[in-house]
């Protein structure tokens, strides 16, 4: 295995949200010596500016719906503000940080979603990921930053998409030329077995328990596409999938004592 | 002189306010072979978006003063919404463009302006542009796309930038690996003689005419910084420097036929 290895990290929008919190979890990621790349989510402020500039916000099932108007807001907050408050953070601390969009060098193409029971508008399903741009990036000492936003390339528009399944469609693409562990970031311990309870963290998810957790309701609507995602990033290459608090990224890497480790059933034997 | 040709073009705010103009000019902009850079200004959408949520803008001397919510817009629109929907657009004509802050990749680090008269506020006087950063990217292909926005990298502060400096900075600091040429794009035909007659382009200036086009006042205000610049980077190894209609970009670059072709005394005598 002379693959060398790259994080992935996800931070979510809770993350974003709060200026310490953000500053805090930056200064780790920042010290991580791998390869490494950041895809961060939207946070609240997407809802604000919008709001204030008299753009509606619609969600259903969690997910935002996203019209022209919703699009130019999640283009200039997500690609913009957030993305380059990030990079400019990263580079004061010596992490030579690139702010990047899926339309940016071509890196994440993807499709409008078909209209079925619900039209999304302008929200993208990835399609493809170009492993030439974020090699040469990776192989010259650049650490990317990804927005949640891809393109249309038959059409060069942009579109919202989200950010969990951006992450692990760029996990899944770079397995070719590098041992890649994924980490899902955000503002609880891990996959929790009572919500209400945020010291009961799921040490280890099979694709066994899993199930079982799933149908007896323990993990719920919000948590199952991002661990659908996961399961499908370790199915297609990728080593290991890390879901944990924002506060314990370096910990969740370093020695796997804390978060929630998702495994295939045939790596845990190996553990 | 075996350095490959560059051209780095400077398109104005006025028709990154116009989607029609804007979209004709890019189509030019994609077909030039060489390699090429293009800077862009904001236009008049920072001001609105400002406005709607409820941002007041302040010029002086035509140059905005960018309090810390007036640098959260313009690095919203600037840096996301007009960035990286000239990205998406030119990716779609099989252009590889990269979408790009001062802050991304440390490319162009600057410092808050001191304050004498003005306080300007987050406005950034450009110290440094990284020609390793470029360089990777025009020999991988990449285009790059830069929004009028560096940073401070002791702080981690983004900051607003005129971009026809930054275009200018960009020029001089590639001129040791490439042959430049600089083009600022506007939505006048180059530097007139008259302000009121569109046609009476001045075809070519020189230091000797640029003074006493100064000292009798046919070159007014607004012209005199953009042209300072234009002076500087060809004292500063430039080869030619255009100011043409964004209409006639490639006819400008391509037979010098149109527009104002700036040029040091020296120049003129081997044109």
């Amino acid at each position: 295995m002379s693959k060398p290895t790259l994080y992935i990290v996800k931070i979510g929008g809770n993350v974003i949200d709060n200026p310490d919190k953000l500053r805090a979890f930056l200064s780790d990621f920042a010290q991580i010596k791998a390869l490494k790349i950041l895809v961060h989510g939207g946070g609240k402020i997407a809802t604000e500016v919008a709001s204030k500039l008299g753009v509606t916000t619609q969600m259903i099932d969690g997910r935002r719906i996203t019209d022209q108007a919703m699009l130019d807001v999640v283009t200039m907050v997500y690609g913009g503000l957030v993305n380059k408050k990030i990079v400019a953070q990263l580079q004061s601390w010596g992490c030579n940080a690139i702010g990047l969009t899926g339309a940016d060098a071509g890196l994440i193409q993807a499709v409008k979603r078909p209209v079925k029971t619900i039209d999304y508008g302008f929200v993208g399903d990835v399609t493809a990921v170009s492993n030439a741009g974020f090699q040469l990036f990776l192989e010259n000492g650049l650490v990317p930053i990804v927005a949640p936003l891809t393109f249309e390339n038959t059409n060069g528009t942009m579109l919202n998409t989200n950010a969990d399944t951006m992450a692990s469609a760029i996990a899944v693409a770079l397995t070719s030329f590098f041992s890649v562990n994924l980490a899902y970031c955000f503002e609880k311990k891990g996959v929790l077995a009572n919500p209400d309870d945020d010291n009961s963290v799921i040490a280890t998810l099979t694709p066994e328990n899993y199930d079982t957790f799933k149908a007896n309701g323990v993990i719920n609507k919000g948590m199952i596409p991002k661990l659908d995602n996961a399961f499908d990033a370790l199915k297609s290459g990728v080593l290991e999938v890390t879901i944990c608090h924002a506060d314990e990224l370096r910990t969740a890497l370093e020695n796997g004592q804390v978060g929630t480790r998702v495994v295939n059933g045939s790596v845990v034997l190996g553990r």
